[in-house]
């Protein structure tokens, strides 16, 4: 797993979040190794490291595809605190799931707001409520 | 509907498809006219043209969403249109496409990518085939 | 199948549409022909004819579904000719259509008030458009 | 926000839950205080509260809609809350969620039943378990 | 309820899961009865029971489809149980959720993936992880 | 492209379908050739290509997620036409489909029987119909 693409893989994710790389290894490995390796190289490796469209961009895609899904939440809140790793800005991580209400409905987009707002509560951006 | 939110909505919709207004107007006329006054006035009028985010950048998320969605083609047709018409790159609108492999699954990306290649074909980016 | 259960769903679904027990069966015969008859007899004999919930407002809570769900058009068809046929009123069902604007998004509700269209206008409800 | 519109989903949220306009003030207020206001505004003022169908049955299809979609359990929770709220009998919840495992699948109405339960033991409506 | 469908919906059951039965009576008391004896009756009485695919190869396509739905979790951790416990090898069903990487996209993979880890360390089939 | 895991891909979707790494070629030639270079590395060449699960447990376990997700027929059908080429029993197709009744809904399954339906009468295994 030494191969270019899979070293592509580890620097794209790296980029995102810098401990990833090992938490998907320990993750999978007693029951199928095979799964880190294929998000790393394949994904990270192969798709997100493609030129044609800037990295911020993507990870805005990214968030608002796994907002209107709405059956993605620990991917979705990865990748909003990995979109704030590379600079995307926390409003306009707010106004693609906004945007959400229109496309995937009201539902979809309250429930991706408040996976956005504990990440940005854990992030410092916002503070976090003293309770509930 | 002379409000100020469907003044607004006019202008952004208008930017996307100038024919858009009317044909929204006339599909519904006859079943439900409120539903283009809605279309217009709340997703164009009050979402998509808020501040913190660029228009294309909007658009690209649309088109990643309705991909990942995969029960929306006319609207993806629609909304690749308007993307290529306030001057998204074909490039990245392939690459928000094929990106959604990752995320929602390879038939996803290969029916947006055939209303893509259709949407294009009609805007002579790519050359229409001959037969089939 | 000439159970209890089988015959209930037999006079169900004739309340709905008169033809339908025996498109049902023409259609899946070569295929799959208990396919009709678990529709006729576990949906329409032991579901859709239970008490508890009047006929009606059942029809308007599965076009309601199928709307969401987005990728059920036939069904979708078939379910607002039978709420037409059992009484509900066309406007009941585009309320109902619009609504989900709110609950799974605009393109949506859109697709299936564009169904709702094409239903009413096989009806008689609103007059067809003289092309496109 | 004091417009017509608000005050009309104001008017009719409050039908549904009297605390709610502030629990999503508050919820979203440091994130995107947007959000609760479209909320009001766009749903509660201008769909949920048109004519042409009754709020009970707005309900018990909006029920009907977020079982069947299956993503969405905190909605389906405070609107099984307010169509109780607001008159709906349980019986008629329980069947419209019955009623879904014939079109989204048992999962989905196993899924929707299991949280009906829950707020019904909360109301009362049923007795709670001891333990489990 | 001691009708022969039922009856074949208790020994196919019992096969996969022998407290099963129980369980689903006991659930679903309160609220709505009938959701057990359906769930007895028609999934495992008239479906599952069918000649035509052996088992096995039914639980197996059954962990595809909840994990591709993504919105199932309960039901996919109960069938993957099942699944072992009707002789399905702990790699088979890792290879089906797996290629739903393919399918539905990595996020349904990974969530899938993560119940059969649940499942598999409650079964002893791979060790318990000492934190987090 | 002429890499291992290519040529492991060409081989396996040549088991399935002897033309379709040619019509993937030509379909995405003009507007993103690297999807159908993804297709066959990925999927076929490192999911679908991989021992622990026989090649057709892996068509049905296929052809289950996609009649249950509901929004990817040609992929459906392409599916199940590869499934018969690698010799699973048109029953076995069959009873896949209509399992998803269980899990995705009748609407699911009948639209996926549909889709069977016309592949089995292109490939003689039922008659086809004279007319509607």
């Amino acid at each position: 797993m030494d191969s270019k693409r899979y070293q592509a893989g580890q620097a794209r994710l790296n980029e995102l979040d810098p401990g990833a790389e090992q938490h998907l290894k320990d993750t999978f490995q007693a029951i199928c190794p095979e799964l880190a390796d294929f998000i790393i190289s394949f994904p990270f490796g192969e798709v997100l490291s493609r030129e044609g469209l800037d990295f911020k961009t993507r990870e805005l895609a990214t968030i608002s595809a796994l907002t209107a899904m709405g059956n993605c939440q620990p991917q979705l809140a990865s990748h909003i605190k990995g979109a704030l790793h590379i600079g995307c800005q926390p409003q306009q991580i707010v106004e693609v799931i906004l945007q959400m209400a229109v496309y995937a409905g009201f539902p979809a987009a309250i429930n991706g707001m408040t996976v956005a707002k504990t990440v940005f509560q854990e992030s410092g951006i916002i503070p976090t409520e003293l309770s509930g």
